[in-house]
């Protein structure tokens, strides 16, 4: 049986970067479970398997196909009960809506103003054209402009983290004395600017910055991998 | 064996306010267990229980006396074990903490700015001297200063719940489909800012509205039993 994970990449397919993927990359390999990952341009996904997802990731399980990382994670964790668990029960699964919500919402809204123009950047010509239009729209402001309030975005980023900081004062990880995909949520914002942007945003001892180092680790160090930008 | 719940009051004892306090009477009605709750003036918590604590919530649970509302929790779920469970695991109580930290940094930090002259308002004469010296001392800023920009912060008050909008898409409460005690964790802010301001913050159709009204009505409306200010 082959699995495949179909993930986003600029120009150099060695460098994949979407957060929603890396989510995907460390819940495969938090199970165990092999696969091949096929980055792949914004512009080309829709072309995908079909014509099956607008969006990546989209994950091939022998025959299955699913798309969305939050239920590509309820289907390994429902496929595959005997591995490590992914939510550690109902309470869990329901909870990381919240830290889901609190990612996209807040994380996520925070690395778009930092590294949008940095993510135009290592596009391909095609995806450059999509990219632009459709973040400028949603945006309402150029890349540019985006780009000229970046340091001052930089500046303000941990202290949005303050949530994460308090978890982190218990535990290890978010979910607990080791990872769950609560975890790899929010790894993957992290690591969506890490390999974009680069943007050291925190200071040295900042327990979200040595969480987040201890994710890198994990499984072999499949976040470490990639190089930061 | 007498259960007691030291909580806080203003001047008027039938009127307890505290968000910490009315997480614990909610984990205490989840939990079926009855007890007498003692609402004392800010000033008057140092001399409880021979001293035992700064801070209410205090609960004598026979012969033990446990300190802080999370610490209440924990102990209420370990010493009660056959009772409806407050966390769904240890994942669910590893998450409680980012629930908390989202609710003490965001929730509280808004709410403070909407109520703190209310809840000044609301105390008797000594604990008035107390609240204003301790509280201006800490936001840096006059009541009368932190008044006036009152109706901008209820104006910008709901897109701050955002999190908890994504994770009310999914089901009907924060820890899933019955209450949790991350959902008291948030009523009780919630209720603080209810039953201190008043204030009208969400929409009529907003989720997280329509979920606050859903925990008023639970454990035969012990949160709707104090009216709103």
């Amino acid at each position: 049986m082959t699995r495949i994970l179909y993930s986003l990449c600029g120009a150099d397919e060695s460098r994949p970067f979407s957060p929603h993927c890396w989510k995907v990359v460390q819940a495969l390999a938090h199970k165990g479970l092999d696969f091949i990952e096929k980055p792949t341009p914004f512009t080309e996904i829709p072309s995908l398997e079909g014509g099956f997802s607008k969006t990546v990731p989209i994950l091939r399980d022998g025959n299955e196909l699913i798309r969305d990382s939050f239920e590509i994670a309820l289907y390994l964790e429902e496929t595959y009960p005997d591995r490590p668990t992914l939510f550690g029960g109902p309470a869990g699964k329901a909870l990381a809506r919240f830290v889901e919500g609190f990612s996209q919402m807040v994380v996520h809204t925070a690395i778009t103003k930092i590294a949008v123009k940095n993510i135009h950047d290592m596009l391909g010509e095609t995806d450059q054209v999509y990219f632009r239009t459709s973040r400028e729209a949603r945006l309402g402001r150029t890349l540019e402009e985006m780009e000229a309030s970046r340091q001052a975005e930089i500046d303000g980023f941990a202290p949005k983290l303050e949530p994460i900081r308090h978890a982190l004062k218990y535990h290890d990880f978010i979910g607990g004395d080791g990872p769950l995909f609560v975890d790899y949520i929010l790894f993957g914002a992290l690591q969506w600017m890490r390999v974009t942007a680069g943007a050291k945003v925190f200071s040295d001892n900042d327990p979200v910055g040595l969480w987040f180092e201890r994710c890198l680790d994990l499984h072999n160090g499949v976040g470490r991998s990639v190089t930061a930008a």
